[in-house]
Order: structure tokens, then C-alpha cells, then sequence
């Protein structure tokens, strides 16, 4: 097991960017909680019609680390109704070019 | 002027892969060299049927000195026959949460 990336492209519609920020706000006050968890950036596009105008980038201890926290019936209650409201796109990553 | 972070999913086709690492080190050998370039990081998808394959995480000094070093004659030059190959959505963020 070695440290991977979190990387999270939300799409958002116009007006919602608040709902939005209190949305995964949530979802990082319980995520940072979790073992395995080590770090979380929200960025935010300088442009509003940015494709994804948010993108989260965090760092866990290991895939199967971020798989327990975000497959947890007590993460999936936090989040299952709103994650629809705001397409995303999760992915685990390496880094391979610095 | 405050530095920014640039995102950069890319779609990446199976088989391509080879390819687009190669197209990503011709950008970054020319973008190292640009008026303020920080640092770039690129991720590599731990599983090959991401959405986004890779996804480069660059910091800059200013968007304006992003704008300037992409816009260049150079780096059109570099990049301009293969950027269609690998769609790809880069946006400027500033950092919201952390």
C-alpha cells in the first residue's frame, strides 16, 4: 500500500456554487476523520464557466484506505441524496512525473 | 498577482497512453522554462477506465504568465498537431479549501 491521490472534478451549475462548497464541506468534515486520510485542497476556477468548477485534490495512505471512508454506510448517508446534484468524476492516482 | 494552480484532465484513449506521456513531456520541457512556471505534478489513473487517465497539477505564478507561456507562437507550435488527440480541459484555480 502507498500514498494516492484523490482527484475530483465537480461540474456545477451556475447558482449553485454555494450549495456546492457546503456540500463537500460536509463530506470533509467527515472524511478527515478517517483512517488513511492525509490531506485535502479544494480549488476553485478563477473562470465561472469553468468545465469543472471545482476540483478537489487529496492525498490517502492507500486506495483501499479512501475505498472504506467513501463506501461507508455512515459517508454514503452524508452525501447520497446531494452527490447527484453535482456530477463528479473520482479517480485514484499516481504521480509520475514531477 | 497571486500564483494559481492549474488543472489539466485529460480523455486518453486505451492504447494511447504512450503517446499522450510523451505529448505531456514536449509541453512541460517547453513550459519549465516559461516566465513563472512554480512546479507541475503529473497523475497517472491507478485504474486505465478513468474518465481522465492523467491529470497534470501545475502551479504558476499568475494566470497572466500562464496565458503568456501557452500562447506563445513556441509552444502552439509544439503542441498545436496533437492537442486534438488528447481532449483535454485545463482551467485556472486559486485554493479555497485546505
Amino acid at each position: 500500500m502507498s500514498q494516492v491521490v484523490l482527484i475530483n472534478p465537480f461540474e456545477v451549475r451556475p447558482g449553485d456554487e454555494a450549495a456546492a462548497l457546503a456540500y463537500w464541506d460536509r463530506a470533509a468534515a467527515h472524511l478527515r476523520g478517517a483512517p488513511g486520510f492525509v490531506s485535502t485542497t479544494l480549488h476553485r476556477a478563477l473562470r465561472p464557466d469553468a468545465r469543472f468548477p471545482l476540483v478537489n485534490v487529496a492525498a490517502w495512505a492507500s486506495a483501499e484506505a479512501f475505498q472504506a471512508a467513501v463506501g461507508s454506510p455512515a459517508f454514503r448517508a452524508l452525501t447520497g441524496d446531494e452527490a447527484a446534484r453535482f456530477p463528479h468524476h473520482p479517480a485514484l492516482y499516481a504521480i509520475v512525473r514531477t
